[in-house]
């Protein structure tokens, strides 16, 4: 019999427990598991030893289906960096303690270093009786080594049904208008792109979108804008909130320097805010910026089922694989086809992913760079589809709390 | 047979369509009804004669429910407030040319003032041919004769889907944070209780939440702030965007006169955003601001069955009483109980709804100013009920397109 443990890392996203469901789905069902042990806050309460016995907390499938709709980190999450051996000394210590055998964690890019790092440890000192799996997890979908992240999907479809509903609500007017919507993403623009998914059903889409990956240029902004306004009253713009000018200076610093407010602070404006500004002092029509902030991450109530589904089965993987003593691996998506959509799912040396960042290519934006083009629709499409059934009660999905 | 015009006006909403296929429906399947036509951009495009034949646009049933789940005004809106009788003239002249004698008109305080005037003029003018009946929208719940408004609900559902998961997402982090989230209202504090209703399910909800009726303070603020800091990790505090000092000055002015930012131009920066830098300074704890911003009223995909119905009800309601000669009239909900939910349909002088604002009762409000009462959450508890199938299509939403 083997003793599980898994954690939880990173940013919250709608999907990370579903992968915290597979791996209890498949400890549960493997005549081969012992305990069940999950960890709070990741990394940290490993140090900390701060388990919960998961075989006691969910006991039915009822429970592990409102685990999957329930959002962020049922387990808390940490964003501790391992820096010393001595912690990787300490960690090993612990799981051997607790006789625990197959170690899951499920994360971004920190977390698979941590993954990799551990199951390195084990190698290097010859400790077999340890398996350390990583399960993919970010909504900014830029891990290597997986088709996509478990997290992205969800994300993405909040953020298209949202421009969407933007679309409708910005169209009742007769006045000339601008909304500019920012969309997380420091370094890749693929939830920008997702706002592109509002079109699949026949609906314009935003007017201009801008990732982060091209250079930003104000003029050239203006130019497109007021381009726009020539054929619509209203004009909604998607960027990146990481977009950078040519020097690579981020476009939300641009208001950082000069403006202070009433305690002297400078100001932390989004890049949305800082480009209202620009279009109200150089176009001067009514103008408006929408952060989609954390909702983006954790609007489980819109996730979608193909990321639920496909996320829950990556922490079968994970889990499946650490009993069958593989260590240092990551689960991951591998597509096949993109109409009908197929994939399969199969697991990648940790290191291809850890500290690496996939970003959008080249020929998914379009050639004027505010655009994307057909091959980041067929990309994108499949990832939100799915109908899926959220437990409501008294109007408001239910949620599982483990601490 | 009677021809009939319907035409939408002010912020748009998640229901203020189910009142259009409300209208609609009694409208088709009654047989004193002729045309039915929808005036785009409200009594602006009367005024313009810019109508659509939605006999034409809108021929069956499954159409009208996806109209149901279409947010915003379909028929468009405008802002145009009637300020001389020549206006009330030329709109008559115009209903006599396309003979038609009912006018529903759906929307806010505004739009009731319309109504109000409109049909006053008729009765002053012995114009006994035209009929004109209001139905109320409005997501701020601030209109008199009705015990809530069409839409209200929908924000509502959103509003407290959105604080119970951001209440996840802010609990995975050990280190001590605030969360600031900005809810619509300038003088009314409904939408911001209704985050109260994360709790129907066992949740937290927020631990601090200020309405616009009552004086706000800051250091008070500071104080409710730090004495939650110290049970909890995360606090999340719920504020009216509406929200203003002893002196009735809002606290979104406070940073608005000294911080300018690169152009000179004063920073418009909402409550949330004010109360945020003002806990950073003051207590020096991670913190961050949130606006739910177009989304609470938009958010068509979570929107209330029960607003939904009851929105569809209220535009039956106003055209069968425009049909039936009533003039002058809105249709309003009369609740009859709160366990079991139940309301009755009426009609009511539009006076007493146009112009005036039904703000939150003082008894609704704890006496600490910083939560609502079990007063508050039995009026709230039905409005977000029922479970509701939207139609989805490549994994958004259908919409309905008029124009």
């Amino acid at each position: 019999m083997k003793n599980i443990l898994v954690a939880q890392s990173g940013g919250p996203t709608a999907a990370i427990n579903a992968t915290l469901a597979g791996v209890i789905t498949c400890a549960y069902s493997s005549k081969n598991a012992g305990k069940v042990y999950g960890a709070c806050n990741g990394i940290q309460g490993v140090l900390e030893e701060r388990f919960i016995d998961l075989r006691e907390k969910l006991t039915g499938t009822e429970e592990l289906s409102i685990l999957c709709q329930t959002p962020a980190a049922a387990l808390g999450s940490c964003r501790l960096k391992l820096k010393e051996e001595s912690q990787l000394k300490e960690i090993v210590d612990i799981l051997h303690k607790h006789e625990i055998s197959c170690f899951v964690y499920i994360g971004g890019n920190d977390s698979m270093d941590t993954v990799d790092q551990l199951s390195a440890y084990c190698r290097k000192h010859q400790i077999t009786d340890i398996s350390v799996m990583g399960a993919p997890k970010t909504i900014d979908n830029d891990l290597m080594g997986t088709d996509h992240c478990p997290g992205f999907g969800s994300a993405a479809r909040y953020i298209a049904e949202t421009f969407s509903e933007l679309e409708r609500d910005c169209h009742v007017y007769t006045t000339k208008a601008v909304t500019i919507v920012e969309v997380m993403g420091r370094n890749a623009g693929w939830l920008t792109a997702a706002s592109a998914l509002a079109r699949v059903n026949g609906e314009k889409g935003p007017n201009l979108i801008y990732l982060c990956e091209r250079a930003f240029d104000n003029e050239q902004f203006l130019a497109d804008v007021q381009e726009q306004l020539k054929d619509n009253d209203s004009v909604v713009v998607a960027i990146s909130e990481g977009i950078k000018d040519k020097d690579g200076r981020y476009v939300s610093e641009q208001v950082q320097s000069s403006a202070v407010d009433n305690f002297g602070h400078s100001y932390i404006a989004g890049s949305a805010k800082v480009l209202e500004e620009l279009v109200r002092e150089r176009i001067g029509c009514k103008v408006r910026s929408i952060e989609l902030n954390l909702m983006q991450r954790c609007a489980a109530h819109i996730a979608s089922d193909t990321d639920i589904q496909e996320s829950r089965m990556l922490g079968m993987c994970a889990c499946q694989a650490a009993l069958e003593g593989e260590s240092g691996k990551m689960a991951a998506v591998i597509r096949l086809s993109d109409e009908p959509y197929q994939v399969k799912f199969d697991t990648i040396p940790v290191c291809e992913a850890a500290n690496a960042e996939k970003k959008v290519p080249e020929d998914f934006i379009t050639e004027d760079g505010h655009d994307v083009t057909e091959k980041m629709m067929k990309y994108l499409k499949p990832l939100i589809l799915g109908d899926r059934t959220v437990t409501f009660e008294n109007g408001i999905a239910k949620h599982i709390i483990l601490y």
